[in-house]
């Protein structure tokens, strides 16, 4: 045993969790996605900058305004899931650092006073919350389908019209339905992917 | 229950996992890399495009040239860590993309032919897996210490000088030593990071 975490955890979170492409009837509810939320908040970011921002679409209206942004591929699905989030990044994150960072409220304005530095970072941390993020709608028991082929631009003007927020991933989630997985796709090796100097 | 994890797991990978300041002698084996590794591979990326490259700083020489390149405050713990990996993004990863994505090999030259939407697309997709990552050292039993404190440009000039690669995250593992951990600091609330429409 190489793994500290137990063999069925490997499998719900990774080993036999497929991006899933039906989802079935039944509802995801809030207290679902507040409990992978209260999980994944715990996860690191750089200077604690926590600047991932979920918007869950829930109504009919929100989710068909969001629907015309997706890629042609990826609009049955978006239409059809239970629930579809988008996962965004918070590009005035540092406003929150002096109490996210209490021993060092000065780190808001050291190195976040230029939006450059801020859409940097705020960008890559919040991409790696929403690894995360899917990770924990695994250990939810459900099954998450992050699509990346959406209009950017477009889903930020409609939706983070004040240009606070910008668009990363739209994941849907549900329970998988028929036909939810497509085959196992191959991966790199680790001598492919891991180098040691 | 809301979540399906068993709640030794969400302690093990979340909720008691912090970032080490401090490492144990204990070394860190290939063997744990790579059972990290066979187990993250699995988690998702658009197309399967896979672009993560780690490389594992093992040898003296190897770790004390990267130790010049980290922020004054990183340079201690990376020189003393049992292991440091650099986690980059392959460039040229759609390379890869005909044995990883065969049903859809044409995706390689339709979406990524251009160096500017691979060094997007894969940047993006490299720093998902980085947070998968984090979470698989995690799994293993052990302590990651994530850095962005760094000079990135040094970095990949000193150790991916065909340009090919680019680092994205430093990660120290180990065991925890002494006093590894600081008091964890606040998150966002729910309502803060999630809003619903």
């Amino acid at each position: 045993m190489t793994l500290a975490l137990d063999p069925t955890a490997q499998d719900l979170l990774f080993r036999e969790a497929h991006t899933a492409y039906t989802f079935s009837d039944e509802p995801v509810s809030d207290e679902q996605i507040r409990a992978v939320y209260e999980l994944v908040k715990y996860a690191p970011t750089a200077f604690n900058q926590s600047p991932l921002r979920i918007t869950l679409f829930r109504s009919p209206e929100a989710r068909s305004r969001l629907v015309k942004h997706m890629s042609e591929g990826n609009k049955p699905k978006t239409s059809t899931a239970p629930l579809t989030a988008v996962l965004s990044v918070d590009l005035e994150f540092h406003e929150r650092l002096p109490e996210l960072l209490p021993h060092a409220p000065s780190v808001k304005d050291t190195f976040f006073s230029e939006a450059e530095a801020r859409e940097s970072a705020g960008t890559f941390n919040a991409t790696l919350q929403a690894g995360y993020f899917i990770v924990g709608v695994r250990a939810a028991g459900l099954a998450a389908g992050p699509m990346s082929g959406f209009d950017r631009h477009g889903v930020d003007k409609e939706f983070f019209g004040d240009g606070r927020q910008k668009s990363l991933l739209v994941v849907n989630i549900g329970r998988p339905g028929e036909e939810a997985y497509k085959p196992r796709l191959p991966r790199l090796t680790y001598e492919d992917a891991v180098t040691t100097v």
